[in-house]
């Protein structure tokens, strides 16, 4: 299944995009797409659901807005330097084992919201991501376990602003999580709507020129790895969004670093996963 | 007032700590002290139904466990460095500005719960803290207004796994958010409970022998400069919580560095905020 959310932000529905491309409301069924749904019987009784009521469950209108499809959950963490170009292209090196951090759930956004500058930023940064959703509590998994505890995949472009992430003393954290910096989406595709993983084409462009094009083969550690690791540290329940990390091509990388501006236009997407677009906004004065 | 939260974990229910000591169950008023209480008109409508109801409400057996005094929280950010003291003793600058870091929500336990030692863990740390809780959505909000942000105050001992945190690579976050490194309580006070926060004794013990011992009025930065800060770089929700930093005699500070063992018991305590105590357990391989 493809899950949507729909809807004013804060108070969006659920629904399904189903595979003729028709979005349909799915309230009548579900509250909503969050640990409880992820973690029990939702996505299975979902799917009996639909198979008697698909077809006249209303449809959704063309221009309505997608949120993200999930809640807001317990924790987005986020994989740093895990493709190998990416890693040469920041001058890091290609890590040991995966860098983790975390990331305001505040961020999350639709995934065709405006990207808001945030006051005092000047070095905006985009990251297409593929993020993995959790499915089942996750704590201290076998690797070869850890499939079981993932719900699915969606597109995830992980914004930085990186003079807050990098000039600003302490932790990555201060330049990840401000509002709009997390819009993912446009759905939460079920696992087995995914072919393989392991070989998924992601890109991003800004104004319509390529700046991402690669490949999850490239990854440095794999998902089952990411999910097993990140579960030594902490519980990961469901729902919590782990992003995997970002190709090369980013900002950051350029020489000199080439960052976003007011009115430009960032697309991206995944194979499978959809794509989204996001317009870069300065967030007002206030 | 001071609110509590009592029962089993993950099934906590609201109560208050009365000024004589009595401890009451408020369930039939409250649903849980979460975003929505702290963020609406919760408080204020606790205290009226307070003047009529307190010496009715049932009472908590005293041997019942208390939980954390919020429901789990859209984020846990903790300040580094933030005693003068302490920076020195970890060898490091005291900082320009706050160092953030986050904490994942799956940390937060009861006051006198058990802190567990996780898998492969060997440098576990505590460090007690000053938490403030957010009682008004903050967004870039100014230096003068950032109090009316604040629900209230509340002990925490922010544990650390020492090895996790700085021998693994990347970011503090991995050492930060084991299950059980966010004990916090035994009550949130609202602020009108406080007599001024930049002036209370903090101070912790292991094995009964004295370990930190300081007062809040060492902070380098003040708890309206650290919401205000924290609000320039992320939306923070009613029930947030930022813990502002700890003193100095962490064992990390220690030469040779002194770390927590199976067995130890660690009693906390803040001026006006109560005490707690957690004993060290190592968390089975099971």
């Amino acid at each position: 299944m493809k899950l949507i959310r729909f809807g004013e932000p804060g108070r969006e529905r659920p629904g399904v995009l189903l595979h003729d491309g028709t979005r349909i409301d799915v309230s009548a069924a579900v509250r909503d797409y969050d640990e409880a749904f992820l973690g029990g019987t939702g996505v299975h009784d979902l799917e009996r659901w639909l198979a008697t009521n698909a077809n006249s469950a209303p449809r959704i209108a063309p221009t309505t807005r997608l949120g993200p499809p999930i809640a807001r959950p317990s924790k987005i963490l986020c994989i740093g330097l895990n493709y190998a170009d990416h890693a040469r292209e920041t001058g890091a090196a290609i890590p040991a084992e995966p860098v983790l951090f975390a990331k305001a759930t505040t961020a999350l956004s639709g995934p065709n919201d405006p990207v808001k500058i945030p006051r005092g930023g000047t070095k905006l940064d985009y990251e297409v991501e593929l993020a993995v959703i959790i499915g089942k509590t996750a704590r201290y998994v076998p690797l070869e376990n850890a499939l079981e505890h993932v719900a699915g995949f969606a597109l995830h472009n992980d914004y930085s602003e990186r003079a807050f992430q990098l000039e600003h003393g302490g932790q990555w954290v201060k330049g990840k999580s401000c509002d709009t910096f997390a819009p993912l989406g446009p759905f939460l595709a079920t696992q087995d709507e995914v072919q393989d993983f392991r070989r998924l084409r992601l890109w991003l462009n800004v104004n319509g020129q390529k700046r991402q094009d690669s490949n999850t083969d490239q990854m440095v550690f794999d998902v089952p790895q990411i999910v097993a690791y990140c579960s030594r540290f902490m519980t990961l329940l469901p729902g919590d969004v782990i992003s995997t990390g970002t190709p090369p091509g980013v900002g950051l990388g350029f020489n000199p670093p080439n960052y976003l501006n007011e009115g430009d236009v960032v697309d991206c997407g995944i194979d499978g996963l959809g794509s989204a677009q996001q317009r870069v906004v300065r967030e007002s004065d206030g």
